[in-house]
């Protein structure tokens, strides 16, 4: 067989406000691969099915001299997100082709791979797509359910306030807090998002683009639990709002991401109100909570008990359109990316 | 025997800035009390001996209408902190005349009390001046040792950085961070606090007057605990250069106390680093950790093994004086106001 295309999204140029489609990244479908004799080396071959798109991936499109929890992405390579492939050839014992792995992918449509570190063989008993994987079942799902799990210490009765209620991490959140038995309320960017945080048990849901945060939270609190995407001024209005011993669970402050962070002027209630605040990266946690997510996360979804939504986008070129609306707030659920059908 | 004068110092007016003495709080020495005839009505009568003056106290000097977790000082009524004094008459079964009690005192030379509650009868096995009871073996030293011992998750060979460290409870932590066997950079604002940070294990020891904090710490650290007592640039630099999984005590912020809170710019870095920040207010820790305190504490006081200072200024007619020293940091040293002796 002829060598295939083998298309990638290239990192191109550090964006300076939000990133450019075709200047910040850029496809090139100029490389091609051999998928039968293209040498392995003891590793594997995989195919990319989906890739996640995810607000995080703004803070790689950095210097590289800035330090930051997760590396830079090179100028000249690939993007690199969360993905799932199907694996074309192997060399390995633990991999065979036909299996579906999920770890973080090159953006390419195809991937050598010199190991099976860092990926996960799924199984898929529940028969979800693919997606799934990289949405509620994947890195968005274990953000949202070790975290809960690990910072909330959520009681019955108590009220949790949740940004980004619209978006995959959000949503499993408000479903979280519900579960424990918690006042819920969501605030999202968009009238759509508002009437599907309410679907899925919010108490309060509001557009905080045409509602005033601080005057939510000043007549629904005060609040036990924070869960921050936002930072910002909703920080500052989720401290004035804080009952005390709230714990505050700082998932992300993606309204800096792109315009710059806007300071807080609140940090003394943290002293006055006795908060406990903690921040993470999902790697971190991923050890102590992976084996009892995929034993029960999965199954819930697919049953139907949790919800979730998806907007699932085909073609390795609309990455960086995909990157744009995400870092807007423009996607409507969980974005993926849809490379090939299998 | 015919009434005694019994001064008081009044909450005159609300402070804009720094609490001015005269306007501020007022001596007044026109009140008398007799002691022996005052009718206690199933309670008890108290001689005030020593008082305390801590940088909280300013957050008392508020309007009503601002919460916060402490009460605000009412006007035209006297202010109120730690004390100890002598029991001189007692209606009550557990307290009796000749007793040393410690809790919040009304700054008055007698006070009547109507019950015990609050009051903690101090035995005082190891002989320390009373004055030392509202010091490093009073609220001071339980703020410096309970909130280590809830919040720092300190391992040895990590490294510490402690604010105010040339005072009560900054000078507590930098001896129990040296016994957990961590690096421990202190900052003061004097070169004599300096010194004694040294002299008590501090390994790196500044002036933040003459010496830039984001230079020592970038040198020095990376910081796995930070001790926070002032907040504003302070804590930014200090998010600067946590490591990752650093522990935050919030203890106080004094930079802001008169002046204005500063913004907090580095809140990100809570996310990038997975940092864990508690807030904390002492009377929320004391159920917890009160008896092992006074168990282990005043001992290590008595013996030398722990070292502390501190500056007794003589009568009440200072309190004014004081409070100011302490909000502006000219205090050499815990300050503490001798009201009478026994």
């Amino acid at each position: 067989m002829a060598p295939v295309r083998n298309a990638r999204v290239v990192f191109n140029s550090v964006p300076t406000g939000y990133p450019e489609p075709g200047k910040t990244v850029v496809y090139d479908d100029s490389k091609t691969i051999d998928i039968e004799n293209v040498p392995l080396n003891g590793g594997l071959l995989i195919k990319t099915l989906v890739l996640s798109i995810d607000p995080y991936l703004r803070g790689r499109m950095r210097a590289p001299e800035v330090k930051s929890y997760s590396p830079p992405f090179t100028i000249g390579e690939p993007l690199a997100s969360h993905g799932v492939g199907v694996v074309i050839r192997s060399e390995l014992a633990d991999v065979k082709p036909g299996d579906h792995v999920y770890g973080v992918f090159s953006h390419e449509e195809y991937n050598v791979r010199k190991s099976s570190e860092g990926l996960k063989v799924l199984k898929n008993e529940h028969n979800l797509p693919w997606s799934v994987y990289v949405g509620a079942a994947g890195m968005a799902g274990k953000t949202a359910y070790m975290a809960w799990k690990e910072f909330s210490r959520a009681k019955k009765g108590e009220t949790a306030f949740v940004t980004t209620g619209g978006g995959p991490v959000g949503s499993l959140v408000i479903q979280l807090a519900k579960l424990d038995g918690l006042k819920v309320i969501a605030s999202a960017g968009s009238e759509e998002k508002v009437k599907f945080m309410k679907e899925i048990g919010a108490d309060v849901a509001f557009n905080y683009k045409t509602t005033n945060t601080a005057e939510v939270l000043e007549k629904e609190g005060p609040i036990d639990v924070y869960w921050d995407n936002v930072g910002g001024q909703t920080l500052d209005d989720a401290l004035q709002a804080a009952n005390v011993y709230a714990r505050f669970i700082e998932c992300g402050m993606i309204s800096g991401y792109n315009t710059g962070q806007k300071p807080i002027h609140n940090a003394m209630l943290i002293v006055g109100k006795s908060l406990s605040i903690n921040g993470f990266i999902i790697g971190r946690l991923e050890h102590k909570y992976n084996d009892e997510f995929y034993a029960t996360i999965p199954a819930k979804l697919a049953s139907g008990e949790l919800k979730f939504t998806e907007e699932v986008t085909t073609g390795l070129d609309k990455v960086g359109d995909v990157i744009l609306a995400v870092q807007k707030g423009q996607n409507k659920a969980k974005a993926v990316i849809k490379v090939a059908d299998e």
